[in-house]
């Protein structure tokens, strides 16, 4: 009985992932990873030319992404159907050899290999390698250190409703809001009634051939991606205040 | 004229630093690192065997750590100076070659590297690479996902005032609370005020030899290091939930 493995590929960058990671990688003979209908998937982009020549893939394809609400029965009952398929898939074919997952950013952190994981971990030996967050990728690309001395920092999704965004964005010091796409409006709009708005960079790719990073006050036309993420960094304490 | 090269190491298995990291790591001939006086350092033991043979090394050692109050004057003057120093000899070092600065974690997440960046960043050309950070890590040596859907996570420090802490435990679906140590009888009474205590998990020494992971209320007697991390789980949106 093989084992399955997900590997945090870090937030984008191929050398960003752990050597624990790229070792597991180069060495497995079966792949899978989660990708959109139709798309090479970023995952996959990711470990392309580190590949064993004779691994076999196993692209699993999400039956829908935005196309219906992400709160509808629909959405949950596909997706619940999508994981179970694939939960049964690769337990099978862990019976005679590993099988490895691949994960953008920190699987555990919001990843989709969780809905997996809780399906197989009474099924099969599963194991787990965290890797560098996509926030990590984002905050390195503005230049400047997130979180200072004892600032509190949020993780927030644009998804989340307009008052509880400006909720958090008053209480924490520091806060990223990730899964930004279409809800950009939202959150400009959450960031001012927290007054935050000034502060706030919107960074996009981040790691990645393309990464761009500055004050989104400069950006009024931004058009982010889902992978777009805003941060606003904290400004706790400092020895010295005055050095910098 | 060389650069200053801060490389994030991640939560603390030598393998969990990024390819990029470890590469760097090998062929650099300057390494600075923090260390408490009289202690090898945490950071330096993470790199122990990967060395190059000709490397000169440079352990930066705090003139105070927990023996002061953290916000006397007397702390900020002793390390505002010390960061001064330090960033005055790194910039001398960068003088003829690069230098690499250790740094556990991930650098700009409350890393000490910051408090040198904001004070080298307008005299010589810095370089920061992301890490795995500590939190990563013992929320993957809990075996289950920090965070699901739209949860929102809060990073919380144990030195935080009481009262701010009890918000935050509330407001948040999921929350890593750090710096522990002494702090922990205050968290307790935080965590029980918030009505989050039992679901709260004490890890330490995540991903290193001696790892522990466990319920806090399984632990009554727990004197955790500063290290050490308490974390409550998300539970949000999950497809076909009755799975899990």
């Amino acid at each position: 009985m093989g084992r399955i493995l997900c590997i945090g590929l870090g937030p984008g960058d191929p050398d960003l992932m752990s050597v624990k990671a790229d070792r597991a990688l180069r060495n497995a003979r079966q792949i899978a990873f989660f990708r959109k209908k139709g798309r090479a998937g970023q995952a996959r982009a990711i470990v392309e030319g580190r590949l064993h020549p004779e691994a076999r893939e196993f692209p699993m394809e999400y039956p829908v992404t935005t196309e219906i609400a992400f709160d509808s029965a629909e959405y949950d009952t596909l997706l619940a159907g999508f994981y179970d398929e694939w939960a049964e898939k690769l337990t099978a074919l862990a019976l005679h050899d590993d099988v490895l997952v691949l994960c953008e950013g920190d699987p555990f952190f919001y990843g989709s290999f969780m809905h997996l994981h809780v399906r197989l971990k009474s099924r099969v030996p599963v194991e787990v390698i965290p890797g560098i967050t996509g926030m990590s990728g984002c905050w390195t690309a503005t230049g400047l250190p997130i979180t200072w001395g004892d600032d509190v920092l949020s993780v927030l999704a644009a998804t989340l409703p307009e008052e509880r965004l400006v909720r958090h964005m008053r209480e924490a010091d520091a806060f990223v809001v990730m899964k930004l796409g279409r809800n950009l409006p939202k959150v400009r709009r959450a960031l001012e009634a927290a007054g935050r708005l000034d502060e706030a960079w919107l960074v996009e790719r981040g790691t990645m051939p393309g990464e761009s990073a500055g004050l989104l006050t400069d950006m009024p036309d931004a058009a982010p991606s889902y992978f777009s993420m805003i941060l606003v960094h904290g400004k706790g304490r400092r020895p010295g205040k005055d050095a910098s």
